[in-house]
């Protein structure tokens, strides 16, 4: 027996309370949200930001302007966040990989009293329904990307990017992640209709009910910011919160609270002109070395935590925090991986590796660390080559690539802590101590701008296959593993088992032999990695797109989450029915 | 800037790999996966499978043939069963509540045998993709189905339930439960597309990848199976886990195995007869007082965990499984919660009560217990009553309704556990343990067929709103709470407070007024709890519709799920992607 009765239109019993500055935005950004909802569906190429820093798309005044406003900040109390419960105290420890101290200080939040204000005003959020609430983050995203120049210089001088990629994936990328959690929100709110009519056939009239169905949050979510990318890692799990009825409180790196203070002076100001309390997102800054994230995770209002840093307070946040009842998203490290099989363009290809092994000296999550390549020779344009010989080949790339420092500087940006300093610094002590051979030593850049800024070229640490103690751990920073194994084959094995162990946020291969593809994808399935095959252009393995890649899979101990899809979401919100008969 | 490009067609690198018997299983089903798909968006009516036991659908034979089946259990071997990897044990300890021992025994399966062997059997699954899966799920489903009459004998000898609910219940019900997990999950598949063309305008030539999408399981599914209802709490989670491509370990209650041993008997046969290992789905038994559910969840290669069961070991899976990594999904208890502010026929109200109350001797997660009436008197059609004659008026109701002892056991059905008897049992003693008045005493109904059955009328106990201690413990069982309270919005405080500590599935109001019941639906939401609004008819508070009403909510203690929404399903698979210029 099958039986489906048609939707019945039907009137909820708990409609949506929308202030009036809310409504204007949700006409505002209908079209808007259709388009990326489109996008999100098709996976298909999706930007609402232009990733130009020009002054042809940005005006001339834009970049100067931005520059003034930041330098606004130091030195200076960030006044736009005193209307947060304060204890009184400013906090603030910021230092710019590029040399200066930023000398910013911030209210430092009154947790209890902030977690109190946040609750009460989750309220009217949530009962503003999905709709309003998604206009409301569009229209804070669209008026941080007006921000944008001010929001580079922040960026950089936090994480020590190169200024067009602090623009750029401190900006536009960032801000497009935003909007595709927004989106990703939306849809699945929107899967639950808001009222139906349920009718059950039965003897004589039918049995009929009225269902209304009402999407309700969890909780605080809390977004613990990272030093490197403070806010693209931090947007996802902010408008993921906010976008399913849930109050924010953003914890920054204590390295990166500039970028994230902006942020929540935006979201803040927005939220109060739609009618909604400014306590739905709040900043929680401290200074390094305090305890504040732990503290907060544990705090009972906090429901769901977002992280993106280092391996050991994911873990904790995994265990403790997830003991406790929290939704935990992490992304932490892992071991990126290239495999090498066969090269159709040498030049085209390590050109391609060159650029994603330098930008940002390696600092990022996605960044490739270790490179398998068969030891008995790879067939290439130039020839049969050893690992040897591959190795050396790449180390000229990168040479050649970063050779002039005035343009280097601009790739690479600056160093962001002394732990990557040290290896950079200390490369054959690294290297002996690892049991490996260096190939290619990092190269010491002097920033014509920034005399301070420590700058290092990356550089290659040539390994056997059975020292897997040596690259089973992560190297964040310019260091790259060349790695000699027997075959592809035995590549595979080992990429498959150290990213199950290890975990890692990408994998990429090369080979003219579509067998060997297929060997890759079985692999990366298995390994629960996303791969990306001969890369030799314009697209980069350490970049993803919103919309249409994922960043993570959730599927590796790198991350338990991914950037965006419905398991991010859907589990930070709740439906409640309500069913009478009618 | 929006830029937005058409998906583009693109023929994927990793194509699902369907053997023959899934390929024709694919089309054999499409049809009901589209009803069903389609009743899911709706959030209609939706019934594969007919929930009536009547001769006149099932033919004069199916009832004593499905006896038959079962009584060919009872005293046996399951060796349906002894293809499983097995220690060589046979293990059994099954009583009925209605009396006599069943003597099954089942092959005792050896653990780390088994999870190498799902672990194995995983990777065609996964290679098969979603829609082979979702079509190979229903067929086991339907098969379940026909085993209808045997599975009703089962349910009933094992939870207790009286015969007509253990075939609605165990049976129809349970298996339209399966379907839409099957269908949820397939949904969530299939949002991800398989292959795009992703296009990027350039300078000069866009740059265009394809991509393709591939989803992978995240492991073995353990599902923990509970004594009363062995099936309809067990499938969701079956399901969801296999059809999103991870195989399934079931562990059974040790006092309800039999339903569980025949859905896995099959569903290996149909597995196997589709072209796949049968290794996908395990039967894990055990003897009471085991302690296989705690190593079974701890075992690296199970990653998701279902349990319905007592709160005791549900947290335990909250904690120290979810901080070893597993995802947990618990159904524990609560506190089902009726307020009552007026009544607009007390007949029918309490008519509609009673059966709530008596249905299942009140041993359903679902039943209501706390009754929150205030004091100063409620407006009915009988007149003005207090809250002590509102519960004189509920006891009479109860007692004519379970009047007669042959009509009361096809309602009752038997007690499931000496917890439960204990409480009908010494109803005085509990009573006065609590500071409360007893209103109705429970009756001793004897079961005209099984005489060792125990089974009791539901008893009432009036409390004072202060007694929160008394009323803030589950009673399971045949036990009514009647709270006396100042006024609707304190019950609706107490409730709300209540539900927010210890949870609860169901809540229940009846008003005749609008303002009160819009309160009760703030109440509802602020508490996490479905609300069933002046229920006077054929639907029970208790009860809920496949396709329609969620089972649970996930926002209170009571369940961190429910049946079967986006976040049951997302997480339990992730997406890899692989892309290439083309």
């Amino acid at each position: 027996m099958t039986e489906t009765t048609a939707p019945t239109q039907a009137t909820t019993t708990t409609p949506a309370i929308v202030p009036e500055g809310a409504t204007a935005l949700v006409e505002k950004h209908r079209d808007a949200l259709t388009a990326a909802t489109a996008a999100l569906e098709a996976r298909s190429f999706h930007s609402r930001y232009n990733e130009s820093p020009s002054p042809k798309v940005h005006g001339e005044d834009a970049a100067p302007n931005g520059l003034k406003a930041h330098e606004a900040h130091l030195g200076q109390k960030f006044s736009a966040l005193e209307s947060q419960p304060s204890t009184g105290q400013w906090v603030g420890s910021e230092k710019s990989p590029y040399g200066p101290e930023l000398g910013a200080s911030y209210p430092q939040l009154d947790v209890d009293a902030a977690m109190a204000a946040a609750t009460t005003a989750q309220k009217a959020w949530r009962n503003a329904g999905p709709e309003a609430r998604a206009a409301v983050c569009v229209e804070i995203i669209d008026r941080i990307n007006a921000r944008g120049f001010e929001m580079a210089q922040a960026v950089m001088h936090t994480s020590g990017q190169p200024f067009v990629m602090a623009f750029q994936a401190g900006g536009p990328h960032a801000q497009d992640r935003a909007l595709e959690a927004v989106t990703v929100a939306l849809a699945e709110q929107r899967k639950v209709p808001e009222s139906v009519i349920w009718e059950k056939p039965a003897k004589g009239e039918p049995i009929r009910m009225q269902k209304d169905y009402r999407v309700i949050g969890r909780g605080v979510g809390l977004v613990i910011g990272c030093n490197t990318f403070p806010t693209w890692n931090a947007y996802p799990g902010i408008f993921a919160s906010l976008a399913t009825g849930n109050p924010v409180v953003v914890k920054p790196h204590p390295q990166a609270v500039l970028p994230l203070a902006i942020t929540v002076e935006v979201a803040r100001e927005v939220l109060a002109e739609a009618g909604f309390d400014a306590a739905l997102v709040q900043l929680a800054p401290e200074e390094t070395g305090g305890t504040l994230a732990k503290d907060l995770a544990l705090h009972p209002a906090v429901k769901i935590i977002d992280y993106t840093g280092g391996p050991g307070f994911g873990h904790w946040l995994e265990t403790e925090a997830a003991a406790a009842g929290k939704l935990v998203y992490t992304e932490k490290a892992g071991l990126n991986t290239v495999i090498v099989d066969s090269v159709e363009t040498m030049r085209a290809a390590t050109g391609n590796l060159a650029f994603s092994f330098s930008l940002y000296s390696g600092q990022m999550c996605t960044a490739p660390q270790n490179v398998y390549v068969k030891a008995s020779g790879i067939s290439t344009d130039e020839g049969e080559l050893t690992a040897e010989e591959f190795a050396e080949k790449l180390g000229q790339t990168i040479t050649a690539f970063n050779k002039d420092d005035a343009k280097a500087v601009e790739i690479l940006g600056a160093t962001v802590n002394d732990d990557v300093r040290g290896r950079a610094n200390d490369f054959t002590g690294l290297a002996s101590r690892l049991g490996g051979t260096p190939v290619l030593e990092p190269r010491e850049v002097e920033h014509p701008a920034f005399p301070e800024a420590v700058v290092r070229t990356p550089g290659i640490i040539l390994l056997e296959s059975d020292q897997r103690d040596a690259y089973s751990q992560e190297c964040f920073g310019p260091v790259v593993f060349v790695i000699k194994t027997d075959s592809t084959e035995q590549s595979l094995r080992i990429a498959t088992d150290t990213i199950q162990e290890h975990g890692a946020m990408t994998m990429a291969v090369y080979s003219t032999d579509e067998e060997v593809l297929a060997d890759a994808r079985e692999a990366a399935a298995d390994a629960g990695v996303a791969l990306s095959e001969n890369l030799q252009g314009q697209v980069f393995v350490n970049q993803t797109a919103a919309f249409s890649d994922f960043h993570g899979t959730g599927a590796n101990p790198a991350a338990n989450a991914a950037y965006a899809d419905a398991a991010f979401i859907s589990n930070r919100f709740r439906v409640v029915t309500t069913r009478r008969h009618v």
